[in-house]
């Protein structure tokens, strides 16, 4: 095994007092692994929806401008005044990015679980997986099966367990269809091919044609396009032929997460029935695990009093979920790792790259059908 | 007994298609009780907030029109076009209106539970309570207890078991106090007597100083006036010395919902904890249950992810809660009906003044401090 070196590169954001987001690729030391972690040689990393918040502290990227010096390039951006009312806890501290990668176990801490996975290829969770190297839990790592490299398992862990997290949810809490927005996205994809493969109604919702049929070229049943005129007629057709009552919606913002109640209390209550002050006693809900639209959520109330809207996310899911049933999560992602659970990337970029400005722009987008790793 | 007339009086409401609701005082056959069910001559029956979304269907009461005849009066009154959406069920049917009231039991069907009721005064739940005579079941009547009389047990019902029913919630699910908007309704005064007595910390959120006043003279020890400019850092303040995560509105519109959210993170995340991106893992939950403000709840999110929005109902409470522990809360209505539980009221209507034009237009304001009985 190729020896450690002492030092090593980072990915960095700062929030200065000046409104400002600075990134930066730091020299650090390099960690060591305690009793029961391992250190990695990241070799891929994915940039996420859910790490780009933090990198980029929702400053304006638009007006962005590059600084240092060529070895230690850094990027400097505006943040509107608004934004940085929820950002003072973390002005002046560095913080590190990334979620989760994939590489090689380099050292491990005494303990049995962290001895046993050195010199492993293994997906791993983590919070500075934009470095070199990175220190993980073995709990939060896992196992690359046979002829699967570290571009297979960088996204073994966000994207999959949030997927499969949805269809638990639906299950724990008596659904039996689903809805998913921002649909055609990565994750959405992932859900749509887990929905097809366990007989799981799941209404995909869209926001351009081309992410409509993006889906349907997948094998989805219900892709409502809410760019279409006909969108909450189609939407009402789709929740009462799926009977779905639980919706997760990655948009967050606007109106979406209220045309959902709107659009499953019109689908349960049929023109024919009987007058009721409350609305249905159905109960409908929507979990809000993303924020693609800063806007405020809108709620526009048709959809009588049994109802919730509430935030989702993966870590409190996993730690709300049994021993056995992680294990059978965990089981499943590593056996379908380049089949249901594959992530696609257009682009392959370093470290330094990911402060190219041109190139940052562009991940920035979150585009549909674009997705950027970092190969540090 | 006196004999129990063929006909009777009843306030109706109807929802015309051009767009009209169309309220009058109809004649109508006096109903016979089934085999469980009594008949209440109706002597008292409170006019809530409740009642009125059904009774004025939203309508534009300021441009309301008299009609009919002396003995059987009508008023009219437009519907502003964005709320008929929400009203093509009830176009073209006449709607008996009235949740709760209180009077003699004068008939009974067979069974044990209703015969036992023949002859008392009895508080109870019913659909058509703004009418001379009204079918109840025995399940939902609170005989009165002695020195009681129709007026005091007129709000038995809706209010008590509401106020009840938000500290039940609260101990259910894991919370130890209290926010409550609209604070100084005839509800919130008599949730706070509860709280006071249960020793549940209580945060009152009013709308004015008037209000303000009102509470703290009975004793309340939380109270944000949201009025004031210190409002949020006030309510910050009352949420960190009280630990409340759990809120009940009954505003419903605007952005009162989202404030609530974002002064519960602002109190548990202290300004010297570390940064976290996904906010505190703390649950806050607001509850709507009333719709003050047709406006739709706006959410500024900066509550991070661990939290909820959802409706709330008496009904589906009382169905939830099981045999005993609603003895329980029926008991303690009945017992502290003339002190915690006891409501008062400003103005005494009949069924015909109920349609009286000036006397309609000071009710439909729902003023504080304004409350009124209807007496058929």
């Amino acid at each position: 095994m190729p020896e450690i070196p002492a030092t090593m590169r980072q990915l960095r954001s700062l929030v200065t007092s000046d409104n400002e987001v600075r990134l930066s690729v730091a020299t650090v030391d390099t960690p060591q692994p305690g009793e029961r972690e391992v250190l990695i040689r990241v070799e891929a990393a994915p940039v996420n929806p859910s790490d780009l918040g933090l990198l980029l502290a929702m400053a304006d990227v638009s007006r962005a401008v590059a600084g240092g010096s060529d070895g230690e390039p850094t990027v400097t951006a505006p943040i509107p005044e608004p934004v940085m009312r929820s950002l003072t806890a973390r002005i002046g501290q560095e913080m590190t990015v990334g979620n989760e990668g994939a590489g090689v176990v380099v050292a491990a801490g005494a303990s049995a679980e962290a001895q046993a996975l050195l010199g492993r290829t293994v997906g791993f969770a983590g919070g500075a997986t934009y470095g070199e190297y990175c220190l993980a839990s073995p709990r939060m790592c896992l196992p690359l099966p046979e002829g699967a490299d570290a571009v297979d398992g960088a996204s073994s862990f966000v994207n999959p367990l949030t997927a499969l997290g949805m269809v638990e949810t639906m299950r724990n809490e008596g659904h039996s269809a689903l809805v998913h927005t921002a649909a055609a996205s990565n994750l959405g994809r992932m859900l749509n091919r887990i929905c097809l493969a366990d007989d799981v109604p799941l209404v995909n919702i869209v926001r351009r044609p081309e992410q409509a049929r993006l889906l349907r070229d997948q094998g989805a049943v219900h892709v409502c396009d809410s760019s279409e005129p006909t969108f909450e007629a189609d939407l009402v057709a789709a929740l009462r032929e799926t009977g779905a009552t639980l919706a997760f919606d990655a948009i967050g913002g606007g109106t979406i997460a209220g045309q959902i109640l709107n659009a499953m209390e019109a689908a349960i209550v049929t023109p024919d029935a009987p007058y009721s002050r409350y609305g249905s006693d159905v109960h409908k809900q929507v979990y809000v695990y993303g924020a693609l639209d800063r806007r405020p959520i809108e709620l526009h109330r048709r959809f009588g009093f049994a109802w919730g809207v509430g935030g989702w996310l993966l870590t409190p899911f996993l730690a709300r979920t049994g021993g056995e049933d992680l294990a059978r999560l965990r089981q499943r992602v590593a056996g379908e790792l380049t089949t249901t659970f594959a992530s696609h990337y257009t682009d392959q970029i370093s470290l330094t790259e990911a402060l190219d400005l041109e190139t940052l722009q562009r991940y920035a987008r979150m585009a549909t059908g674009e997705k950027f790793l970092v190969r540090p």
